[in-house]
């Protein structure tokens, strides 16, 4: 199986074409992965780029990535409305496919190695990557921001994991870490009574006793006249989509109320269609193999999830570019 | 509503018949609650006694008790093999109608404050009544048992929440706190193939992403010749019986392997059950009232979740005395 990894760094540049471009450049045009997106946001004044590919490519590129941003942005002259402690703020590596997310610790160790030793930039890890409890949130480090990193970062607390307990001049600080690859799932009710989506989202959400890797609230979309619950599943692997799927399903039967489709917002792995189409397709005998063509993998998931809004566009792997080596 | 809560003290005697019923009979004959069972055992040299009804009216008799148990019982001369720190050593208070678990912890503090003046015993508040995060789980404070908290109790970070820090020399020191009832649930596959019940275990227990308080695992039933995910669901009200009987079984499709039938280990909350059947009642239009008779609670329980072996015998509540002030 193809290795593939996706990698989401955000830049403390969202104004500058002209520079979001020269800071990109250094991730395109490079043999083994390719830029998915790159969503500059004038208020943020961030840009939020995704690359996916293969890891050892990835991580490769990453540190002249980093070098044309310190060279192009002084955080002492940015504002925005979005908290940010480094020019590069923050550079999370994502197991995609034949990856575990230890591997992408790895890679996140010896980035944030290189990245330190290369430009004298001191780098927190977080996340999976956290070696520390409090390091594991982003918001936690980087509170205080570029601005209070200054005194900060020389607390014992907040000694950086590479590099002296000092910011860069005009870099700052940079987080890099691990995480799983977050799946933005909703499911549809065919009611415009906020109570079900309300109660259901209790019901199935971490923080009120449901499933572990699951965020879920109401949303009512005025557009289409009807409730949904809106989820985050920060772990497709323990909290498979089809599972939640169900579940919802299950407790919307109390209200007498149906789910009429769902849909997933922005890209997914294969890799989660896979493990929910083979919920379904097993009782059948069918196998669902890790490879199966996009386009299957696409039309089997609208079949039996009920998404809607989909094509294999959607599916992360498929935006890879046709020649890896 | 009655006001009910359950407090199951154990005591460091297990052996001498005598001395049990002199202790436990501090507990007898009481108005306002009754002595629901007292298990002594043997092997563990520990009994643990179970009482219910009105949380004032227990609260009341506890010192008593405890002064009975200092007076009999000596853990110098202890032994057997469950771990114990103290001659009473835990005394759980557990809400089971009517009640908030916030009421339970502030009767395991009142208590505790009258027992470690009255009889100059160190108290450790745990469970939800624990005042620090080292204190939640009893095998943690209770770690060295009686022969360790001698010197463990006079480190500062094992200072008692209640008394002085030393152990009293017969008598040792005890945890009260309070906790939810657990209910033991199981659920019964028809197949001797131990996967199935194997994986469920993991898709719905805590540990593996699940639903946050529920312990699950696999387990063979010898006589009936079939498999079950046997559980302890920790917090009833957060994760009802059905939501987890409905999930194991919409796993259990993926197998082609059918629910026969589930059963509820120990006594239950009325309350458990009556949260379980609005899910099944609620569609029909039928309601299901707090107060619904314990007969019919029981008979349909039986028809809704499938239970067997169950009887209105085994709802907490059904085991009250009539005469309660």
């Amino acid at each position: 199986m193809k290795r593939i990894i996706e990698c989401v760094p955000n830049i403390s540049e969202g104004r500058d074409r002209d520079k979001i471009d020269r800071i990109v450049g250094k991730l395109r045009d490079k043999s083994g992965f390719a830029v998915v997106s790159a969503e500059p946001d004038r208020d943020y004044n961030r840009t939020v780029i995704t690359v996916i590919g293969d890891p050892e490519a990835i991580a490769a590129a990453i540190p002249d990535f980093v070098g044309e941003a310190l060279a192009l942005i002084d955080l002492n002259v940015h504002t925005g409305e979005h908290p940010r402690m480094g020019a590069v703020d923050v550079i999370p590596f994502v197991p995609i496919a034949g990856v575990e997310i230890e591997e992408c610790v790895k890679i996140a160790e010896d980035v944030a190695s290189i990245v330190s030793a290369r430009f004298d930039v001191p780098v927190f890890l977080y996340a999976k990557a956290a070696r520390r409890p409090e390091r594991i949130l982003l918001p936690d480090i980087r509170k205080g921001e570029f601005e209070g990193m200054k005194e900060k970062i020389k607390d014992p607390l907040w000694a950086p994991d590479f590099g002296r307990p000092e910011i860069h001049p005009t870099f700052g600080a940079v987080a890099i870490g691990a995480r799983m690859p977050l799946v933005a799932f909703n499911v549809d009710l065919a009611t415009k009574d906020e109570k079900p989506a309300k109660d259901i989202s209790r019901y199935v959400r971490a923080s009120s006793g449901g499933f572990q890797f699951v965020q879920a609230g109401p949303a009512y979309l005025e557009q289409r006249g009807h409730y949904q619950v809106t989820m985050n599943i920060l772990d497709h692997l323990r909290n498979p989509i089809y599972r939640i799927l169900e579940t919802v399903r299950m407790e919307a039967r109390r209200f007498r109320v149906e789910v009429t489709g769902c849909e997933l917002v922005g890209l997914v792995p294969a890799a989660a269609l896979v493990e929910s189409l083979r919920y379904y397709r097993q009782p059948e005998g069918k196998k669902t193999p890790d490879d199966m063509p996009f386009a299957d993998l696409a039309a089997e998931a609208v079949k039996r999830l009920g998404l809607r809004d989909f094509d294999q566009k959607k599916i992360i792997e498929a935006n890879l570019p046709e020649e890896t080596p």
